[in-house]
């Protein structure tokens, strides 16, 4: 449904005159829901908010053929907020690295606050697999957004509790095998770009995945060094899958954190994940459960240890047509130390923001084009 | 005149292919003229000025059929500065508020500073009317632009003297009954989203208005809570309307504004319109005289109330093509307590500038794409 | 290449719907290569670049037809980081102008920082010649690019050494005379736009050029105004050419520096630029070599005076289609009296980057759409 491709190509059969060279394809999505936020000590959140089930996003793409199956690329996408045009809090600090003041900065809503910060890279695919280069999605996130059943957003949304892998990485390539009887292998790096220390917060992930029919499985390893090339800050092995018996698609994965932090105690975390997909009175119903735990020391300040948290979410989602949707979400976090009283250690948020209490409501429509 | 809209039309009837879908409008305005401000102490100020008679700007927007009448849609609207790729200042404030430094982050002109910052929503358009939802303008600013001859820009515009109705809301939501007989009506709501206070930094807003041929009347509301939700800071009631008599097309408008906002004097003044629109040589000649009566309490500091300023404006604009047009205009305020000698309190202003004295003069050229 | 325009060109042809008031051109480039760099005493840095041979970047421009030869056109476009999303570190200072801390702001990474920042300017074309006003490259700058084999771009760019002539110059109005015997005259004129004082950072350039056939000979003026508006801070003359004799292209250039910027010393600069670009294999193969005779006094900070430097460079570009080529370059800057053991005064940098050594090296690919 990316109308100038479709353009052209429809202009190549009629006329010849336009080459399979020019292509340019501008998409995007407008996500608009209500949200309504409770179990915060300070009261209620009743927001107009933009991004609920995906950021709202501009994109331009476009695809070049080079002949002998070699095909040139490109992904282009800018985050923006569909509800307001309030400023970024940016912080400001000293020479020594002390914050002294705040400021307000452009805000681009998702995509760490860049022009082109959702995503941009250059891609080259041909019978060797594909390359890809830039900024782009960690293999570790791209594939939870792929095992959740709320795909990243939604209250429901697994990374409420999980850690997302690095959720985009800078300067990095990805490379990424031929499916050989539905078997990829990737592997990507993300250089640190330090001088004299290529170490130094460089992340290295890899994934083997398999995909036939209703079946998906994927393992996938994320590993980013800390910022003195000294070892690894944090590891993710994530392991997980779906397959979907028609009636019902089920969805399970595990997610094993480790790491040694400098300045920090070791990183030592188990997350779960089941949840289904339902087809139901022409849309989909989602719902899922999921269970942290963190046993990294003193991960909440006035506990010693093993830190539990879970959160079921339920959802629906009714298309209007192929690119617009209606869509609803609830979803409820049980923070294990800190949930009678005091203030949520994890809270309910969306594929935005990250909320202000420990349960959520949303209600809204997405628009695709 | 938008060129992928138009394109995917004609593909459709010739083709075939494309479908009715497929949809996204880029479109624009490059508006860059000279200006040449004077009555300040300081000396005359001459600028090439970017969007003197309407922001700059670069737009994307689209519409989807979702059958049974229904249609969703979206404009996402970018302002952006055609003569200067110049920083904006931003303020930089310590812990308690104080103002400690400033700096510079990218500049988009006009809308709050921000990507896509000018215009961002989603509707929703059927036989129950329309629902708009996100960043979009105020009903008593889009209406006040229909009301002046110039249109919210140029030298002589209403807005360097008379109070804008928060120009453009974040986080909001407006429906506007059918048409019936010519009259409709719109109610407007922008969230504060503040948590645990729904009325703080709330607006409501509302209108009635009569179309009908040449004529065109108007009654709208602006009301703003205060940032502790305690009661208005900002209340606007306008009426105004213009009658096309084919020679010559009359513009009149009355705004009388009230508030009580925290830690500051009431609110209470009054405004007055009279313009005209003339047809003339292939172009339209516009004129406007405005009174501004500010009786709220040391609104000058130098004075204990009753300041009075009033503005003159004429300009001339003369289409090239449909889409291209030369333009100029030249405006004087008179400011009541400050005019002799001291710096203006009004200054003459455009679309884009605040300009920087009591008289300003345009020539320039604006585009549309 | 320019996809919306081909479609409704073609649309014209095919369906007579579509007029020809109607065109926007979707435009950019996506340059992503390694870059190492050396000679730095901090040690190598190995990066995943944006824009190694011109700023990565997206536009959007048109052309309307106006009749009897008038046309409107306009230009606007913005650069991105097609690597990274990481911010732009932002100068943060008090009200006397002392620096008190930094913060970060989304980065555009070419193009002074902001949206539509690398060109924004309405064009009118006729007769009479063309007058562009806006934001653009001053005639300096796109001079030395032509005259350049790496064009500004690639670790052998002629401005790793020689003064750019203020790149891009805001709030400027350039005028060009129609070519006679394959002869233009330019004039450029930037406002300063200081209340009161015009001269203050004004800049005023001019060029003479003939271009025919293979034959392309400049010389071109850029004159700066100090802040004060008391005289020049900056003024180059520019004289060269390029001569194709088919089997080589040679270049050739030479720029004097001069200028009394206040509170510095006088600058006394002069440059000297040859080189070839070879059509071989398939490819280009580009060459040159930059010699910096800088005789401004205390120039490098150890030192009382003539400042020498010189810089080679070689690169090879191969295209894999008219859009999408690969490139490699290498370029090494001998720096007179800062070459042992010191650090660098120059760095070779590309068309986005700085470097962070004297010896760099680049392989990428670079597409446009």
């Amino acid at each position: 449904m990316k109308k100038s491709y479709i353009a052209l190509a429809a202009l190549t059969l009629v006329s010849g005159l336009a080459s399979a060279q020019s292509s340019v394809t501008v998409y995007g999505k407008v996500d608009l829901g209500m949200v309504l936020d409770s179990g915060n000590a300070s009261g209620k959140s009743i927001r107009l908010s933009s991004g609920v089930t995906g950021g709202s996003r501009l994109g331009f793409k476009g695809v070049e053929d080079l002949g002998g199956g070699l095909k040139a690329g490109f992904t282009l996408e800018t985050g923006y907020c569909a509800d307001s045009a309030a400023g970024n809090p940016a912080t400001v600090k000293d020479s020594s690295g002390k914050t002294v003041g705040t400021t307000t900065v452009p805000n681009f809503c998702t995509g760490s606050n860049a022009f082109m910060g959702r995503q941009a890279h250059g891609d080259l695919t041909g019978a060797f697999g594909a390359i890809v280069a830039g900024r782009q999605f960690s293999l570790g996130y791209e594939t939870i957004s792929r095992l959740d059943p709320f795909g990243s957003g939604y209250a429901g949304q697994t990374v409420n509790l999980v850690d997302p892998s690095g959720t985009r990485l800078n300067n990095s390539v990805r490379y990424t095998t031929p499916s050989v009887y539905g078997i990829t292998a990737s592997g990507e790096i993300q250089f640190g770009e330090t001088t004299g220390n290529w170490q130094a917060g460089r992340e290295t992930g890899g994934q083997v995945a398999w995909a036939n029919g209703p079946a998906f499985v994927a393992f996938t390893l994320y590993n980013l060094e800390n910022p003195n090339g000294t070892g690894a800050a944090r590891k993710n092995y994530q392991l997980g899958g779906t397959y979907d018996f028609g009636v019902v698609k089920v969805h399970l994965m595990g997610q094993r954190g480790e790491g040694d932090p400098t300045g920090a105690k070791k990183v030592d975390v188990l997350d779960l994940l089941g949840g289904v997909t339902v087809p139901l009175a022409g849309g989909s119903l989602l719902a899922s459960y999921v269970h942290h735990n963190d046993k990294t020391a003193a991960a909440v300040s006035s506990n010693t240890g093993d830190e539990d948290s879970s959160q079921w979410g339920i959802g629906y989602n009714y298309p209007l047509s192929k690119r617009t949707a209606i869509y609803t979400s609830y979803a409820k976090i049980t923070n294990d130390h800190n949930q009678f009283g005091k203030a949520a250690t994890f809270t309910v948020g969306n594929a935005t923001e990250a909320g202000t209490g420990n349960k959520g409501f949303n209600l809204g429509v997405v628009h695709n084009f």
